[in-house]
């Protein structure tokens, strides 16, 4: 069922579960879909044709329970289990997101930062350990890592990726801006944080 | 013509534009839509769906002209003039931003970076100056100051952000894990890094 879901449907689902979340730290237990319209920006229509990817979740004219919606959109997304991470590149980028808390909180859990720089190697970020780059192969199979953060310049990324790919990661979230070649197993996010410039740009001017 | 182009077309242009700035740089002078598919990924019809948003570029079976698409896309995202940014929160994620080159070369220039903290003030990040956030309303009128990035903690964005439409900013690239609630003249991008992590662990899953 799940197979043929748009990625644009994905994309919203990270969405439903911050919002949702949120209405149960509010002790909010029921919600209508023009409600959860009127909350999170989307149309009421929109939310049931993308609940009902997923077999809808809940009775029209009664409205969501919100503990269940969550818990179901967790499960979609995989978020029931936790997931162990690694970051390439310790500079300033891999500092902010070795600091972030919010990934822990779903279950995010980064193992370690890898660097080249003997300088950065030894050192802790947050707790965590910066490594050498060259002791990534053993990290990664004794520590059951499945995601990897590339935070290198770009002139490293794709080598940083096949080594990554090598060694059976098979989720890279990609900061490099450059579109990477990796087999189609392999799923890869790119945070291309310059289109976001250009896009306001764009909207700034029209 | 231009206002009732929709949002993912305007999100591709970004990459067109990197695109084609590479192929100049590697002395490309010409492309049909079918091999600058093969490059970039999105099939020739969707880019010849794309560019006719715009009046299409080109002649069909003679291909377009690299550097001339390349003018029309920088135009049309406004990339034509530089634009004046600052950012909000000298922490890892500001100094990650502040110490980026690519911006600059998109013509985004830093002036100033924001901060509460009294040991940040005063302290340079890649050249760039770090003041009080009690100074912010007459830099950017000083200033010029038509991007702000938001880069604090997700309980100050909301009141940064009215800070920052009040000294009429238009456009604000925001990080914090909110959904800010601004004027409609005013235009938010959000980088919700939590959201690239659900959707890795979704196809991870899948």
């Amino acid at each position: 069922m799940i197979k043929n879901i748009s990625r644009a449907v994905i994309k919203r689902l990270p969405k439903y579960h911050r919002y949702l979340t949120e209405l149960l730290d509010r002790d909010i237990d029921k919600i209508s879909s023009s409600e959860l319209s009127q909350h999170i920006g989307f149309t009421a229509s929109q939310i049931r044709q993308d609940f009902n990817h997923f077999g809808g979740f809940g009775q029209q004219g009664y409205g969501y329970n919100v503990k269940s919606l969550l818990n179901e959109i967790s499960l979609i997304l995989g978020l029931n289990k936790s997931h162990n991470t690694i970051i390439i590149g310790a500079g300033n980028l891999g500092h902010a997101l070795a600091n972030s808390s919010s990934f822990n909180k779903y279950g995010f859990e980064l193992r370690a930062l890898f660097d080249i720089n003997e300088k950065l190697i030894g050192t802790h970020i947050n707790g965590i350990e910066v490594l050498s780059f060259d002791e990534i192969s053993d990290f990664i199979k004794e520590n059951q890592i499945d995601i990897a953060y590339i935070c290198t310049a770009v002139s490293s990324a794709q080598s940083v990726a096949n080594v990554l790919v090598e060694n059976g990661i098979k989720g890279i979230w990609n900061f490099a801006l450059v579109d990477l070649e990796v087999p189609k197993d392999v799923i890869v996010e790119d945070v291309h944080l310059i289109d976001n410039l250009c896009t306001i740009s764009y909207f700034l001017k029209n």
